[in-house]
């Protein structure tokens, strides 16, 4: 694969994963949204299903990686580092631009990001004529902050602890994706990514409760920095003080499977 | 294949998948429904796994689009044109079907769609005996507004904002449906429809919550069309005023995705 | 395909079928279960995936029909019908076996299908020392009927409007399942079954709100035999008057499935 | 596979397995868990994808049992017995390696799971500058029982039909299991393993109502003993006098599946 290939494919898979996963956030998240308070299974889903679309659409391009942890763990087992740099690189691009991409379909929503008494007069002037009366309950009357949109917070803020849960449910990532290569028929028949995709649905479920499984330095870095720079009303704090766990944490991941990989394997 | 077997697949996939999506928008919505208020999660498999039903029952006879944005993202993909006509015509006809057959599986409720008052003493006479006994809330009491089930309502009506939605959702549609035809061993192993179906899942749990996920002209104005028609007690408006948004946004998603496949790839 | 295989294996995957159709529905309905109104999302992976399990496992020995709608549509389509006897008997043994091993599970439950009072009186009186002390809420005092564990109950009882919903929903089962051997690549790869499995969950999801989708008449008729004899406490009527349709109501789906597929494929 | 292979595979594998299962029971239990109260759907998947995961990155070492029952229910089918031990031995010692790294995971969770009172002054400190306030109900003021966690406690506590359910929800995963092997096309194309978690899904959500479904006696042991010893405050009984059910119900399933098999097929 080129170097273009690998860029162009990281880009647009990444770009795909976090349009669906900040997408799915921003669904749950978001007054006037039809899929607010859902739950923590649609959550899941939709961030595997992201790397479903994401993967097999990079798959052609650059084996759609999507995650610099992945790319870790592949460069440790094979020995091969020369194009991680260009993989790397798309990725944050493609986080970045996915981060926009979800702006963009939430938009109204984010607009809508004020008191409720407020935006009932200025918003909601144009809803008049729709069937489903815009209801909002007397304790939801304030904005909602919307950095748990596009990155991680975790519940209990210990950096020890929330780099232990990026740290294992990365290798719970990458270890299977490395092994999936020497699953007899996974590769030829195509099912390797919606495995993977499972899987992923599987962390969130499981392990994702305490941090919010970044398990992607880019999935958490790219759109927080998009979440600094956009014009979202009342969004809060970008919380920069946490920025370097979900980073350090799924990198370490990623080498540690890599290291297990060729240990065991 | 034939236009007469592209117009007859057509047609029985894309009434398969109305089937089914506005089967679950009815068992969700409607009173007497099992599903009632069952959640997003029900909305977008219900949806996903119409995709799924519909266009592997379709794909011998047309390939199974079910949907013209697809049709139109193939066409500026392939440069082949000469057949999507046909396409389109057994899309709309089977959109059509498919929302008067939910309306025929959903009768009894449809026909109970009255004031819980009137119905206890009309229809439910016949229910005597039955285990379940038919319990509504007092704030339920009124008639449920019918178009959501047909075609879709925006939470925030804001023409710009909803075309922006509309459009990115069919990209993240299309886009992975033409690279999908690229990915080593999916389309032998005769997975791809599953992937896609999965993909359309996401979509809906991660995009759908602005404006209903159309995604699909066929699968909006269709059942709008038959929604304006059918007679159901206490319908409500069929909301030609909205009309346009779900037709027009997935249509330049189809050609823009097939626009940044033909770059991209 | 020998009789002896064929009767064996559909005894056994109909009654694989019924264990987890029944034993989900034990699990959202029953009292002391851990998946006690756990929803309507619950109820319909469970039956699809009960359709994987007992599907894949009798494919080697019958195909795995487990249903007679399926086995008379396919006798449409093929012409052959000289083996839809053994079929059928198989059906309903297993359906019957089926639904007698989900009573096995769920025999404590069913044996606490008393009032709360009596109960914690009787049957708690071992539970002391376990973690989870059992709570019920004063306005479940009394006991649950059991029939909707066993066969279906329509919400609304409307004979004609019961029997289009289950005509259409086994049509939406039974067509894809015979196109399905069409669609290319899906039975060579094994994942044909999985993808019929699926469109039960869909189905479930999307039409089974008016009349609980029976789609299958040995599903309904033999789970409902068991009932009428099964030494449950309280169990409350096995409805006979409503048995008929959805045994009459899937014969006539599978027929006409059979119908549409040899016109239109 | 060499002793060494298979040992490895086991213990990692397992590991997988009981770090998403005990992770998602954590997730869905624990206070300061962003999937708190999530349901039992979320339960299913989580198990079911811990086996997907688990099982496909044993399979080139191991096959990925995971679970002595299925190890029984193969060696009493193929009468081969002399690995037997390796894979016991592979599974208990991974079995609680999993339930370490799911106690890592919530570490946090788990120092904070005392009444939240003494919480809020001790360990939220930290917390001040999150976005999402730390808000616990007044009912939820306790510690958390933690044995539900790692190991499985019956609703009913009464260890004859504990025993009966335990068997044939064990049944219920190994027999499908034998016959996969026989399903066409099913282990060339690498899907036998997604099926299988999918059934194993299924199980929880059909018949994991009365006993939790252990199905799996390293699976319910291997916490237990990892739960006896853990440093886990208020972490309640180990509640060693069930014990036995969850360990000779599943072995039980496990012999009369291979039984079952050898008959029938």
């Amino acid at each position: 694969m080129s170097n273009g290939d690998i860029f162009v494919g990281e880009v647009i898979g990444t770009a795909i994963l976090i349009l669906f996963g900040a997408g799915v956030c921003a669904a749950v998240t978001l007054k006037y949204s039809k899929a607010r308070a859902s739950g923590w299974i649609v959550i899941a889903f939709g961030w595997g299903f992201g790397v479903l679309a994401g993967a097999y659409t990079a798959a052609p391009l650059s084996g759609g990686h999507l995650n610099p942890a992945v790319t870790l763990g592949i460069a440790v087992d094979t020995g091969k580092w020369d194009k991680v740099w260009v993989y790397l690189c798309g990725e944050m691009v493609g986080a970045m631009l996915g981060a926009v991409l979800a702006y963009l379909v939430y938009l109204a929503q984010f607009n809508a990001n004020v008191s409720s008494t407020a935006k009932s007069t200025e918003t909601t002037a144009g809803a008049a004529g729709t069937e489903e009366p815009v209801v909002v309950a007397a304790d939801e009357d304030g904005p909602t902050p919307t950095l748990g949109i596009f990155s991680t917070i975790p519940e209990i803020r210990n950096p020890v602890a929330n780099l232990i849960t990026e740290i294992i449910a990365t290798v719970a990532l990458v270890l299977p994706i490395l092994a999936f290569g020497l699953t007899k028929g996974l590769g030829e028949s195509g099912t390797q990514v919606l495995v993977v995709a499972l899987v992923v649905v599987g962390i969130g479920l499981s392990l994702g409760g305490p941090t919010g499984y970044a398990i992607n330095p880019a999935r958490d870095l790219g759109p927080r920095i998009v979440h600094q720079f956009l014009p979202i009303p009342n969004k809060g704090t970008s919380d920069w003080g946490y920025a370097l766990v979900p980073v350090v944490g799924p990198l370490i991941g990623g080498v540690l499977a890599g290291l297990i990989y060729n240990a065991a394997f």
